[in-house]
Order: structure tokens, then sequence, then C-alpha cells
């Protein structure tokens, strides 16, 4: 079979898929001059991925991947897995259990980036033990982690989970989620929470609350999606409480975003499985004579980064997105967005810390 | 044919495998807390190695790979080959011809980690030429080597020579072998040899001889293993002679260990191909109705790091392991160890540099 | 099909295939000892590449390669590309459109490096968009480009373009080119033109601008080349003019060279392929009753880096190599070169920066 590059199947439970990713991404980043934030012009090799999947007989198996981006080495997903009826258990480095739109694969994401928070939040593959049970329209998720393999710890650690809800509605797909997460940092550490302007080409951060020392980290999100037909519609809200060492107060950030989207070409749907969204198979693909599917979509995303006594500003994003797939494994993206911001990091002219900056960000993307 | 991945084969001598495998380690260190060492809980994604090896008409070869656990890059094997009836020719990185632990494949060991003279006097791959032949139950092997690719040189270099004898004696497998191996160093460096309490997820380090100016090393070690049905035996003894400049004293220093193991479960045996453990299979895996194999283990591991003027302190090793094997490509190990020091580089209470250290290691392991 | 390694297809345009390359190189660095350098032997893994490359329906393609000689992570070629009849357009990190030597595979070239200028002008790959248009004897090509992704620019810029004629005159192969470039440094940055001799395993390099500020760099070549059985011929002119700021006067740097090679087993002859020299393969291989292809070459090889107030120095080198080729995927090679300095960046006994440097290069390849 070809899902991109071919897997290789055999008798017994037997399994093996290469699987890689590039994505090229250029735009365009427009901040008030009086900021003196360099701006302009932006590119990057987004991600650069190769890597293996596969099955073994007695349940086992394994996804590892690298990500070469830049020509910095990062492990991605460094999976050891055993599956036994519904049950899975999964031992090594992989995507905590936190928001349907850090589980959705960025092959697979509607905007040339994520959500603001879940990048801000420092949602992150990390080293652990994962379970995960799914019956039905129910799917439960937990694990205990330590860090990502990069700045691994024998001290730190976080345990989370995620509850999702996701029946079928004659030919519609609804989800319903829910997670928790409690982590303990380094002690003696700081945290951070700061965010880039949607794009991942530009190195400035507008919104940002510097380092900051804390004990632990208490967070948690709720998650809803629909799909039908050629629309679908999305929403998550995440809290995100820090406790401070000593007297000082604890501040709860919040993040969240909520989207709309719809295919222009028809018989085309957002793909879902397994509690996130998967991928889009244009109906007509291009070489099949068609064109391709051809999805627009909006989203509003905020960020807010303040709460008693850390200033690290508020972001508020209204973005448009155009993705046209040609077939099922290549997706060119356009995407616009404004940021308007309180508080931010960079005063402008007169010291005004509210202003708008404006964002465009084109992306080239085939994977296997 | 399935060997964990696919092994692509085709007329006229091609042959085609990618290769990998994925530790994470896990477990406990205890020191006496009067050192003011880092003990407690630690973990590691131990190896996480990608590659691929092949075969090409005319005797050509090549098996090429790269380790990215923690995400550092360091290449392993990276091996042209030539192979001409009993006689093989290899050009690039690779084991050097030193000791039966140290050429075992990691996969393969009984415990956690190799003998402690194995990491203690720097075995590593190297850049170089190496021939080998054998026939029958006779193995030659040597070759002269620079040095690791990582930091490699253009004035250090070694030469090794390695012999194996290795005869069926019924339906048991003897293994006898005797190495030695020469290294100059790069003018004006220092050698050191220190070695940690087992496991690879601690920093600490209570045997340690410190930099010391060196011009060469000398060294030679011998080989003994015996394997009959469910049971067997392995003993090494290894000694560096290191030549120190001008006048200053050589002290030889020296490792060594011996163990026992034996399957609980009904026809499994320890695999041996080619003057080296080998992979184990077991009779009645998971998946095929079966349980996979069970083996427990025991070994001394001495160290002895003074001599002749060099304090680098002594540590005696007592290790229980037990290995599950599900299948032939899945492994679960759990390791105890008890080290004990004399002349320990971090002194405890009243000075006491003669105390023990207590170990607990686990693994899970994949492999294709 | 076997390229090397395996080829696997599949109806509706899939295909896929692992890419992988191993070179090891060894030799002698001979300079007068009054200059004080570090010669004498030297050894290198020049290349350790791995990679995938496929096309998938409706069109599109990709190439993706990484370069982990020494341990040192660089990205190559990460190509999406997009093929309709006689035009390609890429998207990535690629070659940039310059030079018949440097587009050459350097599993394809005739020496153990390729032409000095290629090197000490920074021809390296880079992040950007090209096109390719290529119909019967024509070939047209060009880009427009940021940097390589391991240094990659939101400033610098350059686009360059090649055309390329190359006619089937009887059972002869000609190749005539012609490229330009232009280039944008980043802002307030310098440059450096240096080249070593010959070979990669030496650090010393006897020629060298040193930095300088400069603005942007304009560049030409042209491009010869014939091809007519065991015979081959092959010459190029590249100049690089240097546009420093305010009044400084512009320095142009020429680079260059003219080689000829043949034969000496029967049957052989240079491949060629879309505007490059292609893989040599042997008709009478090892492995199927022959001995491979061996072939001789000669080149001269100039590099003039001294010009309007920049004195770099000048390096005229006279090159010979035998090549065999026991299969189309294996290649050993030895190099004997002989580098003439003038104002060599190291001066001699008694001030003298007129002066010789004899190089001795050997080479084993692998490749898939």
């Amino acid at each position: 079979t070809w899902k991109g590059a071919p897997e290789i199947s055999g008798t017994g439970g037997w399994s093996f898929k290469p699987r890689g990713r590039l994505q090229y991404d250029a735009g365009i980043v427009n901040a008030p001059d009086s900021t003196g934030r360099d701006d302009g012009f932006g590119n990057d090799i987004r991600r650069a991925r190769l890597g293996i999947a596969g099955d073994m007989p007695g349940g086992f198996g394994y996804k590892f991947e690298i990500d070469v981006a830049n020509s910095d080495l990062a492990v991605t997903d460094a999976i050891i897995s055993y599956e036994a009826g519904d049950l899975e258990i999964m031992v090594g480095q992989f995507n905590n259990f936190q928001s349907l739109e850090e589980l959705t694969s960025s092959l697979h994401t509607t905007f040339i980036e994520r959500a603001a928070y879940t990048d801000a939040f420092n949602f992150i593959r990390r080293v652990g033990v994962g379970v995960q049970y799914g019956s039905g329209d129910v799917l439960l998720q937990g694990g205990v982690f330590t860090d990502n393999m990069d700045r691994l710890s024998n001290d730190a650690w976080s345990a989370n989970g995620r509850v999702v809800y996701m029946p079928k509605i004659g030919d519609s797909q609804l989800h319903l989620g829910a997670t928790v997460n409690y982590r303990e940092v380094d002690p003696g550490s700081t945290v951070r929470y700061r965010q880039r302007p949607l794009v991942a080409f530009t190195g400035e951060r507008f919104i940002n609350t510097g380092n900051f020392a804390a004990d632990s980290e208490f967070s948690y999100g709720v998650e809803g999606a629909f799909i039908s037909g050629p629309f679908h519609a999305a929403a998550e809200g995440y809290w995100r409480q820090v406790n401070r060492p000593m007297a000082l107060a604890d501040p709860t950030f919040f993040g969240g975003y909520a989207e709309v989207g719809y295919f222009l070409t028809k018989g085309d749907t957002r793909g879902y499985k397994g509690g996130k969204f998967d991928r889009t198979k244009p109906t007509n693909p291009v070489g099949e004579g068609g064109t391709g599917s051809v999805q627009i979509n909006a989203r509003y995303d905020r960020l807010d980064l303040s709460d008693n006594g850390v200033i690290g500003g508020t972001q508020d994003g209204f973005f448009l997105s155009l993705i046209w797939k040609p077939t099922d494994w290549v997706l060119f993206l356009a995407n616009y967005g404004r940021l308007e911001y309180d508080q931010a990091v960079f005063p402008a002219a007169g010291g005004d810390t509210s202003y708008g900056v404006d964002v465009v960000g084109v992306r080239a993307q085939i994977d296997f």
C-alpha cells in the first residue's frame, strides 16, 4: 500500500513504513516602525522530518522520527508501544495528552501555526509512559512524564489526562474533550511564556512574561469540534495556573481559539480519527482529472499572559487561511493574520503598548 | 524476509535492510548521603538509532547507522565492506577488535550496561581499516585506526588484533579469545579512566583517575564463554598499561567480569554467532501462544583504576538481572546492582572512601 | 529495480528510493617546513549521507537527504518538486544553478575534490524557489534563494540562471553552458574566499582573502565539456566581482580548470545526463566476471584571489587521478596534486610567499 511512501506488510502482524515531511514557509511581518522590531520578509524550513513506524507480531510497535530543519537535530516521536484490544501502552517520547489542536498533526492544521497558547505554554513532547483506552465513542488517555530528551530531567515531572467523547450524529462528527495537567519544574528553575505573531519565521515576540520563578503548573482545558460535510468548527480554552514560590500571588493565564472552515470543492470534508483531526483527502485530486481540495478558514485566537502581578501582555489574533491540497500528500497554504496587542513588551511611539501587527505567511508542504 | 524490519533481497547479491533501536531506561541510584552526590530517580533515552545495511553484487556491502538519543547526533557504524570467501575487509568507522562484551551488540547484553572496563577504558568505534578472516572454528581480526569521527585525529592512531577459537562441543558452544591493542594518543593530550555505577542515567562517577598526561596505551585481554542449552557462563579480563611521559611510573589498570545465566523458559538458549553473543529468539513468543523467554543472570564485575601513583579507586560490582523477551525484537530488563568502592573519589562522612552504592535499573527495548 | 538500494514503484506515478553514500578519504599533505604548517597524514569521513527520494501522483516529488559526516548534522537536499512536461518547479534547499563541476554529484567527479573555485566562492545549497525547462538539447534553469538552512537569512538573497546546450554529435556528447549569479549579502556582514590544497582532510589554507566588507557579489561562468567513447574533456571559467561598500575598489576574482580523462578499460565511457556528468557504469563489473572500469584523469586548476587591493594569493594546481570502479556503486580513487602558490598567506623561509605544496589523497566510496 502507498501512504505517501510504501507501507510494507507481512503475515503475523508485521508492518513497516518510512515517514517524512517537508514544510517551507515564507511571508511578511509588519509591525509599527516605532517598535524598532526586525520585520519584513522572512522564510524558514519549518519542518524537515524523517522517520519510521512499524508493527510487530505480539501487539508491539514503534514510531521513531527526527526533525532536522535548519540543520538542528531534534527527536520528535520515539515510541515503543503495545496494543491489546482497546488498550495501548506507550513508552518513550511523545506528545502529552492535552489539546485537540496540539495533538492534531502539523500536517493537518488549518493555519500555518497552531493556536498561540500551545506554543506559549510550552506544549512539547516529553519522555514517559502513557496509557490510552478507546472504545466506541470514548477515548481515555493518561501519562506520567519527565521532560523532552533535549533537556531530559531526573527531577521535573508531569502527569496529565484527557477524555474525549466523539459520537457520529448522522453523517456529522462531534468532538468534546477535556484535559488536565500537573507539572513540577526542576527545583530552582524558572518558567517563561511568550509567543510570536502567528508565523515561526520571525524571532520577534510581542507578548512575553519573561523568566520568573515557579514551583509547578496546574492546567486544564476544554475542547469542542464539529464536522459536517464541507463545514467544520472547532474551539478550545486552556487555563494555566502557575504556583510561584513563597508568598507570591499565583497567576492564571489563558489561551483559546474558535474557528470555522469550509471546502469550496465538492465532496471534500475535514479528516477526523481517534480524537483528533486527520488527513484531508481530496475527492478529485490532481493527477486523476481533478483540481484537489480548496478550503477557507477563519479563526479568532486569544492569549492572555497578564495576571496577578505578571504582565506578559495579551494578544488577539484574527486569521484567514486558504488551503489547496492538490493530492492527499501535498499542501499549499496562504494565511493572513492581524494581531492586536495590549501590554505588549515592545513599546511603540510615545510608550504605547497597544497596537497591531500584520502577518502574511505561505507554506509549501509534502509528506509521506 | 522480516528481521524486525523487512529485508529486501534481489538476484546477483543485492540486499537492503533498514535498522533501528530504541532503549528507554529508568531507575534509582542510592549513594551514602554524606557523599553529597545527586542520587535518586533517573531516566534516559539510552539509545535511539536509525540506519541501513546492505549487500551489493561483487561482494561489496555497507552498514551505516546514527544514534540520536537525547537529540545529540553520533554516527555509530559507517562501514564500506568487501567479502571474498573467508576474508572480509572493512573501511570506515566501526568497533575495534577487542572484548567479547564490547563486540556483542547492546541489544544482546545480559545487563543494562556492559562490563565497567569497556566504558572506563574508552572502547569506542574508530575510523580505520580492518581485516577479518573466519574459517571453521577460528576467527582472526585486525585493524589500524585513527579515532572516532566525532573527534577525528590526524595524529592519534591505534592498532589491534583479536583471535577467537569457538568450537561446538556436542550441542554446547565454547568461546576462547584474546586481544591486544596499542594506541598512541594525540601529542600533548591526556587520558582519563572513570566509570558510573552500572547505569547510564546518572552523571556521578565514584571511580575516576582524573586527567593525566600519557603517550600511549598498551592493552591485552582474554575472553572465555560457554553456552549449553539454557545455561551460559562468560568471563573476561583486560589489562591496560599506560605509558606516561618522562620518568613517571607506568600504571597498569585492570577490568574484568564473570557471569552466569539461565533461562527459566523451556527450549530457550543464548544466541551466539561469529565470535560474539547474538540475538536470543524465544521458542514460544508472545503472539504465537507463548510467553516469550525469561532469563536470570548474575555477574561479578571488577574495575581497578589505582596503580603506580595513579589513585582512581576500585569498584566491585555484584549484579542480578532478569530479562523478559516477549518476542525476538522486544526486550524488558530489570537489573539490581551493588557497587563496593575503595579509594572512591567522593569521600563520605569522616573522609571514608570505602563504601557501597545501590542501583536499580529497568529497560524497555525494541529493535528492527 | 535496484539502484544501489531498491527503488519501489507503484501505479499512478508512485516511486520511493532510499539514498545514501559513504566516502572515506586519507592521504598526505606536504608543505615547506618553514611555513610551520600542520601537514603530514590526514584522514576524513568526507561524506556520510542518508536520504529518501520519491515521486507521487499528480507530478509531485521530493528529495530529502542529510549528511552526518564527523557527527555534524547538515541537511543537503530538501526539495519539494512539481513536474509538468518539460517544466520542473522546485521549492526548498538545493544546489544553485551554477557550474557543471558543482552540479555534478560528488559521487561522479573525476578528482577527490571539485575545482578550487567552487568551494572558494562558497557554492552551497540554498533555500529558495527554482524553475527548470529542458527540451531536446537545451536546458534553462533559474532561481531565487535566501541562504543555506544552517544560517538561514531573511535579508541575504541571490538570483541565478544557467543555460546549457548539449547536443549529441554522432556518438559524442557536447556540453556548452553559461551561468550568471547575483547575490546580496546580509547587511553589515563580510565575505571571505579561501581554499585548501585539493584535499578536505587538511585544515590549512594557503590562499585566503580574509574577511572583508562587501555589499554584493556578481558572478558569471562558462562551461564546456566533450565525451567521446573512453575520452572526455571539460573546462570551465568563473569570475566573481565583489562590490565593496563606499569608494573601495571592486575586485574580480577568477577560478577555472581544464581536464582530460581516458578509460583504460574497454567499452567504458563517462556518464552524462541532464546538463551534468552522471554515473560511470562499468561495462564489465566485478561480480560478473569483469574487473570494473579504470579511468585516468589530468587537470589544471587555477584560482586567483588577488585583485584591486585584495591580496588573497593565487593557486595553480596540477592534478592526476586514477579511478577504479569495480561496480556501478563502488569507487576507489587515488589523486596526486601539486599546488603552486603566489602571494600565499603563510610565508616560507625569508618571507617567501611563492612555493609549492604536494598532496596525495585516496578515497573509498559506496553509494546507493
